[in-house]
């Protein structure tokens, strides 16, 4: 099993640091003139750039259920035996191993019942030579009993042959007194589950870095933790960008069309683990961007945008971001977690880059931290595919890297290409396909996948029927069918 | 990929109906002489009963977020098309190809910039011979022009040979008036995206019983619905029995332990999909369970308990629900949705069978539905392995059912029993071991799973650091190191 990232590393030269390892603008699109400014960057650069300025949110002491999914930041000992004493893995009856020796149906033991051990109990009775008392699964082995016997190995107390059950307490109270035919023996030790068998205290139970699912709660709250200290879920606000965005359920007017970003990375980011927040779309205009991020910065670990980055005349997110003095996100300030400049304004903590990347869908990108808490900003492109996917190649790694997971979730296979005809690729781009996964039908052999849509980064209907990202490398600029390529599983 | 029911099945003689297809005693533990009234139940068949009594809930409509993960409960259809208009796909200039035609660098084609059509615009110039407009992406196509020439194509209005951005509205107002000098040709209909080349008005968007990803809340919230129709998530209350039990965070007295079962079946419920809640532990005693269930019986549409389901004298849960009047589950009561008795007791609208099933862990097992929505009810043996396999092979399917997905999502894959010595498993029962398992190396050969921790049903420890169910089937009882067998990968 691969990851995007590791596939991606294949395909390129690994990069020298975070930044772009050259400026390979032979492979640009544009005629652009100011290509030395202004360098490509390729899809691990970009990646290896966000994750490097990310660090994992501060440890909480969360109620166990809350800590569901998320990572463990101590190592968590035992603090008492489990079990706590010995006790029975079976209902039946607490004996002593020498009264049952050499018992069998012909020649049952016949023993004194003395009484019930319930699940629970704290006061045991004395088991003495001749007697046996009912015993619970789960209860405390009383003292003198050294074996249990299953009911099933006994008359259960009824004086008529072999039991399935033990008559219930609440019906037959006297089921707790006279004599029991035992027709096994059992040897010292049988059926007790003895103190410490399953952990010690002082074992370690689980260490940091564990993600904690069902049973790993199930482990803590046996060992009586009622709170844990995890890495916490980031809060995400999303934000979409776009005078003609218009929300859902409302009418729409000439020009403009229903914000679906908002909802799809919303949506993406609570499942890649996120308490994601929906803060809607705000017009193209300046203020109204700063008036809501600094609304939003307040309760947001990650703030994800979309739209506004590219090179046209009302990108007011690259606009307004890029325009922030002061404060860079490069460079080693982890001990720095105020604005340097001391500035009033929240969103003025600090800076976000906007970069060309070798990509597509998803060339104009952005980056940075910013406010008084140095907030990591993800500013993606707003066609909703290229939104998608760049959701999937950059923000679901940072936010599995805000929990403290291993920021790589997703498998990559190989799978043969199903078109009719060769497909084209720009040079220099890694183009991402959006397909539908057939596995191997045979072990040992590589699963298909099909496009679905063209590439048009404005087809939402193919995306929503699409279940992988088809990669093409950078080199490749035709691909026959039938050739063997990476494939992004989605979910 | 095969599922655990699949899997189950190829080792097993398909179950007719949904009782168990023979009473196979010869199979069990016990000297019973009740065998006769009392068959032994197979896993396929136990899990065959409870689907064929599980129907998905009720259809509800949600806020678009809401429905994450849902199965939608109808047939979407497109209002309007997408996208709505013709629009541009890039930022740049609306031109009318023929002014554009044999443009080159050494001849740029000189067009009078007469204003912005900015994205969401509503109002638009008429683009006339030897004219152009600025336009954004996603901006509509003004009357007149038929193509559009990207920035890059031009010296963006400066007169400086080719640009590489548009020079930004807000602080270059008369970037949208001038001359512009474009440098390539464009044919008509470049860089245009055609009204309903994405969808048609009256397309199907998405079918009932799609699950509800991020792209297709994506789709939906582009055609404009801002609420959707799906199977609700169930909501499952969680309820652990015994009186040793005393909640996390509390001081153990003698005999007693933490309770650890409602924690990790609240934290598998909800991993399965469902929303649960932890009713937490009731004692062993009739009356206080009662209480709990007609309580919670009120807003669950699933209860699942573990504990008292034995052959013990304090066996409440197995007591309790078993007395309880009438109605019992099996038949075709499908609008029978009122208890057939009119009793006042909520919880006598049914009644819970308990069973004696042919696998280990997880032996005793209750299935049943009670109330007067006759609410399905699991009850799951009270070793905490016990209960966590048997959610993993009851209870995730039934919720799933509830959801109207398809109850099967395990994967279950061939592994390499990776031990020292052969291990060895009761005739007739259908064993599942706790495993670690590692992925093969090589495609197209197996995996490996080492058993962690022993047989033993108490053992939590050992239980949080497996990922894998190891099977091994009901007619092995032993099983050779390196031999092949069936694995249940967990999450």
């Amino acid at each position: 099993m691969s990851s995007v990232e590791q596939a991606a590393a294949s395909a390129m030269p690994a990069p020298s640091g975070h930044g772009p390892a050259a400026a390979p603008e032979a492979h640009g699109a544009g005629t652009s003139a100011a290509a030395a400014e202004d360098p490509i960057w390729s899809v691990p650069e970009h990646l290896a750039d966000i994750l490097a300025h990310i660090r994992p949110l501060e440890p909480l002491e969360l109620r166990l259920l809350d800590a569901q999914g998320c990572v463990l930041a101590e190592d968590v000992t035992v603090p008492v035996a489990l079990p706590p004493f010995d006790n029975s893995s079976m209902d039946g009856y607490a004996v002593r191993s020498a009264d049952v020796e050499g018992a069998s149906e012909h020649r049952p033991a016949v023993l004194t019942v003395i009484g019930d051990v319930a699940a629970g109990s704290g006061e045991l009775p004395a088991v003495r030579p001749g007697e046996a008392a009912r015993i619970m699964t789960g209860a405390p082995l009383p003292p003198g009993a050294d074996a249990v016997v299953p009911v099933e190995w006994t008359d259960g107390g009824t004086g008529r042959g072999p039991a399935t059950t033990m008559r219930a307490h609440s019906s037959a109270p006297e089921g707790a007194g006279g004599e029991v035919r035992v027709y096994r023996p059992a040897r010292a030790g049988r059926h007790i589950r003895l103190r410490g068998s399953d952990v010690q205290a002082g074992d370690l139970a689980l260490e940091a870095g564990t993600v904690l699912g069902p049973s790993r709660i199930g482990l803590l709250a046996a060992i009586g933790r009622s709170t844990v200290t995890v890495r916490p879920r980031p809060r995400v606000v999303v934000i979409s960008t776009g005078s003609e965005l218009v929300q859902p359920g409302e009418e729409l007017t000439p020009g403009r069309i229903h914000d679906s970003n908002s909802f799809a990375l919303t949506a993406a980011a609570r499942d890649a683990g996120a308490i994601a927040y929906r803060a809607g779309a705000v017009a193209d205009d300046a203020e109204s961007l700063r008036a809501a991020l600094e609304e939003q910065l307040a309760h947001a670990d990650l703030i994800v945008t979309s739209g506004g980055v590219s090179v046209g005349a009302y990108d007011v997110v690259k606009e307004t971001l890029s325009r922030f003095g002061g404060g860079a996100h490069d460079g080693d300030d982890r001990d720095d977690a105020g604005g340097p400049h001391g500035s009033s304004s929240a969103a003025e903590g600090g800076r976000v880059e906007f970069r060309r990347l070798a990509m597509q869908p998803g060339k104009p990108q952005g980056f940075g931290r910013i406010g008084p808490d140095r907030t990591p900003l993800l500013a993606l492109p707003g066609n909703p595919v290229s939104a998608y996917v760049s959701f999937e190649l950059f923000v679901r790694p940072a936010i599995r890297a805000l929990m403290g997971l291993e920021p790589h979730e997703r498998r990559v296979v190989r799978a043969r290409l199903e078109v009719g005809e060769p497909l084209t690729s720009p040079a220099g781009k890694r183009q991402f396909l959006r397909g539908r996964y057939e596995p191997p039908t045979q072990e040992g052999t590589a699963g298909g996948v099909a496009p679905v849509g063209g590439a048009g980064s404005h087809l939402v209907a193919a995306l929503a029927h699409a279940d992988a990202l088809i990669v093409i490398p950078e080199d490749t600029t035709e691909v026959e069918p039938g050739a063997e390529l990476d494939v992004v599983l989605l979910g």
